[in-house]
């Protein structure tokens, strides 16, 4: 996201993270156009100092410290645009948000980011919109035996992923699903036969659009849910200390232990991210289904991972729309909040200018 | 083994154990018809003392204390019958038996065991026996996801299996696999299909039969295979310890945690041993084919596992031979140095007056 901003003379970017190493690798992958400071950004008080010269924020925060970070950018008085995942409700912050006078975008990735975007345009475009369905995943290109899978973003939030139940809406009522439910195939045009799971991805839109039937999914490859559920099951993702040995161990910190590096990017490894959003409801007249397909690669200009330009690109799209005022709203805005065709318009376009593509069809249904 | 002794007025049985319900438990299946007592077998002194009134030694003991016991037994000159797995070679201590002038027969279950003694029947009856197949498992009836598996005996034992590579006779020499190598799917009648895969089960008759290809495969529903190797690989078997949560812990004593209470089967419920034995060979100017099929299951009338029966009886068999001369020889014995027809005849019938029924057939092959 530095790095996309630096590239424009308008910004003038300052990157900030508690990891040294982290830095370095960023200032290198933005040309030397930013500067970078190591700072503790669990330290609100350090926090708000930071930004205090700043006229907007941009957010990529561990889930752990999100929340926080979220709430003392609003009290600072700053626009944000934000990607951090929290288990904690954003919109709880919109009410503070909004006194503040701020325009604060949260959950603007890929999925979370796009998905709400998409959703919440298709909402306001189909009358009634009845159903929409978001399939996505970040996968390594190359596909290795046991896992074929490796983590783009923070492993531990990928076991989460798979031991959180997720909500699904269901004729217009919340149903709660276990973790790796319902699988299914499917088969996606350049990646194949994919694995399709219940996922807790839907977030904001459960409350925020009007749409009887809703329901996110999560892709692998097959066999690697199998393999998660099998872990699950023998208890492999518990978080509570057993005996084992003569030690009292959570048996999640073992697996992560010998898990995680067979999970983690070789530098330079390629990655894709694949996402479909589709939606179902009536436009003058006729039933039809609106499908977004998303299919995205390590760019080997850059360096950029998929996962980096796919989740980063909406939320620097977001930050220049808050900038200009495109984006003009206070408060607490998951983006269904502010997808107008305009919006949406110009976030596809910018996306497009970076390589990412969204190929949109509209058929009847 | 002790129940089964027990019931005919020539012996005079005591069991020893180091715990007291199984000694109890013991004791109940037995009838009353035998003594009890409680002694820790790893104390080479206890053991001596222990043994000292009686005319013949029955061990089924932990692969940690089997050699030492074995060793002591020899010693103290008696007469012993014996099922315990041990990783050392308990044929290095045929000199010191034959200079006690005592009958040790060791590895006398079903496999090594029954598999042994048909092995060296072939051995001896085909001119030349070309090549020699055992394929054998202890499953649970009822399959339950994801194991498919329960341990019929000890589950640490079981895990051994999966990690030690194992030796196989090809072409005249040794060769050496992994461990759940070269998996291969079998439809056995009764049973259904299974994966039989590469284990360190031949022991012996690697070097006490002239046999050119031999191997050892075991037996387990389809799946389990591949969830064992996942395991293995990623370390879950590892036993140095590695850091995670800020312990050091050994990642299969974690594992065997969480497993091997799924891994243990109900009181009272099925288990089944499969067992086929095949050797080809030269018979009167014909190469012919000969096959031993076992299915053996819980028998509900006395309780005893598929496990106990197939395992226990033979060593029963072997003590009343070695009680009566049938077994004569002197050192330590693996089923193959008493290979008779005599001694095959006479433990098929013993097994059957007892259940457990081998189904041998003979064809061109």
């Amino acid at each position: 996201m530095a790095a996309d901003l630096a590239r424009e003379p308008a910004y003038d970017v300052t990157i900030a993270d508690v990891r040294e190493e982290a830095l370095a690798l960023a200032a290198t992958r933005c040309g030397g156009r930013v500067r970078a400071v190591r700072a503790d950004l669990s330290d609100q008080a350090a926090l708000r100092k930071l930004i205090a010269p700043f006229d907007i924020v941009l957010g990529a925060l561990s889930s752990r410290i999100g929340f926080a970070a979220l709430r003392t950018v609003i009290g600072a008085g700053k626009n944000y645009a934000d990607i951090s995942f929290m288990a904690e409700d954003a919109i709880d912050l919109s009410p503070p948000a909004e006194k503040a006078g701020v325009t604060t975008v949260v959950d603007c990735g890929v999925a979370p980011g796009m998905s709400n975007l998409l959703a919440g345009y298709a909402a306001a475009t189909l009358a009634p919109c009845e159903a929409i369905e978001i399939y996505v995943g970040g996968l390594p290109v190359e596909r290795r035996w046991p896992f074929e899978y490796k983590a783009a973003f923070s492993p531990a939030d990928v076991i989460e992923e798979y031991v959180r139940p997720s909500r699904i809406v269901e004729n217009g009522r919340v149903v709660v699903r276990p973790a790796l439910s319902e699988p299914e195939l499917l088969d996606l045009p350049g990646v194949g036969t994919v694995e399709a799971f219940n996922t807790d991805g839907l977030r904001s839109i459960v409350r925020t659009l009007n749409v009887p039937n809703m329901k996110e999914k999560t892709l692998r490859y097959p066999g690697h849910i199998e393999l998660m559920r099998v872990f699950r099951e023998i208890g492999l993702f518990g978080t509570e200390a057993i005996s084992a040995g003569g030690h009292h161990v959570v048996p999640r910190d073992v697996i992560a232990a010998l898990m995680f590096p067979k999970w983690t990017y070789e530098p330079g490894e390629r990655d894709l991210t694949v996402m479909r959003v589709t939606a179902v409801g009536v436009q003058r007249g006729g039933r039809v289904r609106l499908t977004w397909d998303l299919l995205d690669y390590l760019d080997p200009a850059t360096g950029f991972t998929s996962m980096a330009r796919t989740t980063g690109f909406p939320c620097t799209s977001a930050a220049r729309m808050i900038v200009d005022g495109t984006i003009s709203k206070r408060g607490v805005l998951p983006p269904e909040l502010f997808a107008t065709k305009a919006v949406v318009d110009r976030m596809m376009t910018e996306m497009q200018e970076r390589g990412v593509r969204y190929e949109f069809r509209q058929e009847a249904a």
